[in-house]
């Protein structure tokens, strides 16, 4: 890692973790900030982060679950990791963020494997929507806070959000081109952060936006880092969806898809919504 | 808990926890045996019900996600529980199963809360089957291990699995009418189980069963005891899926229905092939 953390695209500061006295520790960015808390892909990221750079990590990440357990405040936190479990392919890590007297504020497990040549197959095929250059960005200056450090482009299910509730609910269902901006090529920390790179499905069909979190979100990696090489991308087309929306909580399925169609990520999450 | 475990539901005898010495124990059950350890859903149930069984426990499931870190011996483990944070209305656990000095073979997080009333959607349309009294069981005889402990009746893609593998893969679609067998009512710890009691997708999409293992799986659970009460059902529609098979993992997504079109939970997983 640079020492001067001014040279890192924002993303990689905003999920940087350092090493200190025998700790990791991160802090939040104001870049990447949400309603009431920082963005859930930022954190979700940085705890992968953690794995990533420890010492004892074998193998690519292959499944993240990261539970937001408390809104985590402006500034430092501690980051606590412990290897549950290796086997001769795959680790087994846990993660927890710490926030000073507040406890821990969320916390992750991960899977790492190193992954074998296979029979390969993909039954699940890509939308056909037209390619990110054909479409529009949605500008920046509609958005505050994370959205603006990515480049939307919708290919259906933009955000339309009014000031009152629809009694008709609109369709869950989004399409839309992501890339970090600036520009940075996609890795597994930027999948795991596009992952929750949507805004709340509730908001979609409710059209309005309403108090909202993330309660869950567990993402699974299809391609490991020689796969995204071979890729060489900076963009990639999300699909989420939802199922239900029943008694205050709602899921999320997301697709993040690479522009030849391959199928780079898929993720859920259940979220908490006050409509 | 009756004191005579004979009089119980062998799947809540499978499941069962007790408290020992300050901790807390359980067994695997030879009646829901997989390959190389137990039904990854009766691990998940066990993990669950360690939960919804402790004295701390207020509100219900809303999410978890299990971790198979080893095989799990014939026998039994300890199960370490903390409660990581509560909030208002909901509550963060770790569970962790311990076996000797093997040490932590599978890992779990669970999230429970107090669902409160809001408006309800479902997008989401359960798949038009005829009901499980038109269709026949797959004969109980055809198994043997945990699928004894369930009656199948598969609308669609049942379990057609030869010698040889297939060259052009099969649909990875399976519908299918799932219920404990003996009947037992429908409750969290069932669904967290039945979204498990899936044949691996590998089997399906090559027709041959091969080495395979869950790696780990989350389930969301879109109802409370209040909405599965007025269900009223020992039996739901299970449709599994996959997006992917690659480098020796594949995802599987799961939604469990009840016979009335209601979405009861959701879950996915991750899988170790070897094919």
């Amino acid at each position: 890692m640079p020492s001067d953390i001014t040279t890192l695209h924002p993303f990689d500061q905003a999920t940087r973790v350092v090493a200190e006295g025998g700790r990791l520790r991160g802090a939040t960015s104001d870049l990447y900030w949400a309603f009431v808390g920082p963005f859930g892909g930022a954190t979700a990221a940085t705890m992968l982060r953690a794995v990533l750079e420890h010492g004892e990590r074998r193998g690519e990440p292959l499944a993240l679950t990261v539970n937001y357990c408390a809104p985590i405040g402006r500034g430092a936190f501690d980051i606590d990791i412990r290897l549950l479990r290796a086997n001769r392919s795959s680790q087994h890590w846990s993660i927890e963020l710490v926030q000073g007297e507040e406890g821990v504020v969320a916390s992750a497990t991960a899977v790492f494997a190193e992954r074998r040549p296979s029979w390969s197959h993909q039954p699940a095929a890509m939308p056909r929507v037209p390619p990110a250059e054909q479409l529009s960005s949605v500008p920046a200056d509609k958005f505050s806070g994370w959205p603006r450090q990515y480049d939307f482009r919708f290919a259906s299910g933009g955000p339309h959000f009014a000031a009152a509730l629809n009694d008709a609910a609109t369709d869950a269902r989004s399409e839309v081109w992501l890339a970090d901006s600036p520009p940075r090529q996609i890795d597994a920390l930027s999948l795991s952060a596009m992952a929750d790179a949507f805004f709340g499905r509730i908001f979609h069909v409710r059209g309005a936006i309403v108090p909202f979190g993330t309660v869950s979100m567990t993402t699974y990696f299809h391609v490991d880092a020689a796969d995204l090489a071979a890729e060489n991308i900076a963009g990639l087309l999300g699909v989420a969806n939802a199922h239900v929306f029943h008694k205050s909580y709602a899921d999320q399925t997301a697709e993040l898809w690479s522009p030849s169609g391959r199928l780079l990520a898929t993720s859920q999450q259940i979220a908490y919504f006050k409509a």
